[in-house]
């Protein structure tokens, strides 16, 4: 048998602790089919004396993280420390300069640093990847760089955030709000005890971006995502959407405004809460479930369903990277060198057109519905049909949502801009668009 | 620029068409996702003069496919010819044999001499990739063999055949019967003019035993897939299974007694209509689309959708294989070597439980149910509900159907041969599981 590829984990989190039982549980068979066995060398955490409910001690324990890189028996550092910058940024550079290989499940860090770290891995010949980052269990970066490769991808989107998923299918099923399913989600364990990326969207802008980059040929470009959360969506626009034949999920939907890899089109990428039509298969997707999409243009779509997180799911993505390079692959990061991924410019989304769920909250007295008809009259947007909530809600609410003709995302800004400042309206409108 | 992958096809039907067009549509995207260009260098077909909406010129024309292989020009030999031997067979190992890596979208050869193709290849150092083979364009084959690669896998299934699925979701959605709807396919081309091996579920069973090789480090095993077809589900049944909350989906299904990659556990495999509940995803799943479940005990359920057939899609996963072998992917065509398959026996699947439903067409006098419970009991099958349909159907046949209990499908087998040759029955019994 070919020698061991030895490996070394920085952080010992659920994810990390979940790798190691892998490893040790599926060994064997790990060692079959990458062709050579896979060993835990050298790990680092914290905190030593944490029980993590695995047997720590056939290892090697670093108190210094930056010490993993170091070491000669070591070929692969496993990063699993999470967030952008700090610890989990230095032993990924450390790593990577010292010419091991580097695996990552961290998607702000890849998010942010990406490019860096892939030139790094470049040119050092070794390999970086990053599967975990995305969707956790499910082979999606693998799908985009290599199933899907001989595509021009022309769109990529999909439910990118379990946490958020678990609370809008929960809204559905039971009726109840937003605040209400977030609190029971974090009594449960579903959310962060801060949820604030989770729910805002940012989290799932890290994965889009990551998607977008490696679909498209481009270069990270995470500060143009444009992100919005959850937290305004109501159990009744839930409910509203169910009757028109839809249902609300928060997806990350990228795609470039020429859709070719070498011309120089815009590239577009959007985190909101969108109409997903009922037969389509993202509306199925329940629970923490994550699901990307990929339209390429001889492929047609293919969809990639699984955990998006947990340890199982997340360290069987991690065990596959380390297979991948266990088996020789050290292929670009990004599917093609850095230096040949374009710097696109943002897409300029007024010129998109869209169908759009718009829901006003408004004051119960004569003449609302008519100014919000006349702004979207002299927006230029035309409107398909028309919900008023007559019973007001608690406080002399009512709710008006409406449904507009595809039309230009321009007008839709336009007539909201008209709107703004008007007393009628209690709090900001809603707009949400429908996936076509 | 690197030296460009030169590839000759064999075959020139719709797929081969298709990867001519893919090959030069995108071309430029490819070379930069491969880090060199891929060419074709040769082509094969059977008749020279024949319009295929693609311009040959560019490429040197063999009349004898088989000189393909003997070509100095020429590294991975793609064989689209398709049928189990013949042409497809001889050029495929002649290729092989000459050291050129092969990729095929032929599941019939794989599935009846896919180990001695393997074998032959392992033996040459070169790669045998057959991505298209099995679920069309969707990389399930790289899902399995190296996104899920650190798992044991528990069980895979799917929808295999697009032309079954067809049927099926089109005799739910319009109540009209299988020879209906299959001629309506026949003349749509959706289904074969002789669509015996769709229907019967043998194509399906060619994916499900590749399948099942690479996810249990199995030998494959064709001849043991225990192989069911659709022609006897009527429009009658699809409304009893809705009515129950199920959809009639012909699947593949294949587990290991044992579930363990190393030990020596039965193989399972299965293909048959089963009823499928309305929550699941494959339920979802409507016309002529695939998708395969892989459970991992670390991923937990993937899902893999897509495509299952078409000129486009086919040609996608054969160009990805390619792809593939010009990044320098030479690994295992089954994930392990062939030499460390197991030969595993066919699983007794007298000892598995399952809920079924049996579907019985009678003759409407009386008794008829009472011999029918009394076989069940006498079988030690348990009733969970029993339907009858009141109406006598055309000739005076009444269809009963019930659900059963969980229990050995031995009793169930049992039970029903106690009714064999019984007067009351005007044809054998219908039973389905339900998946679990």
């Amino acid at each position: 048998m070919a020698e061991p590829l030895r490996i070394a984990l920085a952080g010992l989190g659920t994810v990390g602790a979940g790798l190691v039982r892998l490893v040790e549980t599926n060994g064997a068979l790990i060692e079959r089919r990458a062709g050579r066995p896979v060993r835990i060398a050298a790990v680092s955490a914290r905190d030593r004396s944490k029980d993590r409910g695995v047997d720590l001690s056939p290892y090697i324990w670093e108190d210094d993280m930056t010490a993993l890189s170091a070491r000669a028996d070591v070929d692969v550092v496993v990063e699993l420390v999470g967030g952008a910058d700090g610890p989990a940024l230095t032993t990924a550079r450390g790593a990577l300069k010292a010419g091991k290989a580097l695996v990552t499940a961290n998607k702000a860090m890849i998010a942010h640093h990406g490019m860096e770290l892939a030139e790094l891995a470049e040119g050092q010949g070794v390999a970086l990847k990053f599967e975990a980052a995305v969707a956790g269990g499910i082979p999606v970066i693998k799908g985009l760089r290599e199933g899907a490769a001989a595509n021009r991808i022309e769109r990529v989107y999909g439910i990118l955030n379990g946490t958020c998923n678990y609370i809008l299918s929960t809204m559905e099923t039971t009726g109840r709000e937003f605040a209400d399913v977030l609190a029971e989600a974090q009594a449960l364990g579903y959310a962060e005890s801060d949820p604030t990326f989770d729910v805002e969207g940012v989290d799932a802008a890290h994965k889009l971006a990551i998607l977008a980059a490696i679909a498209f040929g481009a270069r990270i470009d995470f500060p143009a995502v444009d992100i919005g959360g959850i937290g305004r969506v109501r159990a009744a626009d839930i409910a509203q959407a169910a009757a028109l034949g839809y249902r609300i999920r928060l997806l990350g939907i990228a795609d470039c405004a020429d859709g070719s890899l070498l011309a120089g089109g815009g590239l577009f990428q959007r985190v909101q809460p969108y109409l997903v039509p009922q037969h389509h298969p993202l509306a199925a997707v329940d629970g923490a479930t994550n699901a990307v999409v990929a339209e390429g243009n001889f492929s047609g779509r293919l969809l990639f369903e699984g955990a998006g997180a947990g340890d199982g799911p997340t360290a069987s993505a991690v065990a596959a990277d380390i297979i991948d390079i266990a088996r020789g692959d050290i292929g670009a990061p990004f599917s093609i060198p850095v230096a040949e991924l374009e710097q696109r410019e943002a897409a300029d989304s007024g010129h998109r057109t869209s169908r759009a769920y718009l829901r006003f909250t408004v004051t119960d007295r004569p003449g609302v519905l008519a100014e919000i008809a006349t702004a979207m009259r002299d927006g230029g947007v035309s409107i398909e049909s028309l919900i008023q909530q007559g019973r007001p809600e608690e406080g002399g609410e009512v709710l008006v949502a409406m449904v507009t003709h595809e039309g230009p995302e321009a007008n839709v800004a336009q007539a909201l801009q008209l709107l703004e400042g008007s007393a009628s309206l209690t709090e900001p409108p809603l707009v949400m668009r429908l996936l076509a």
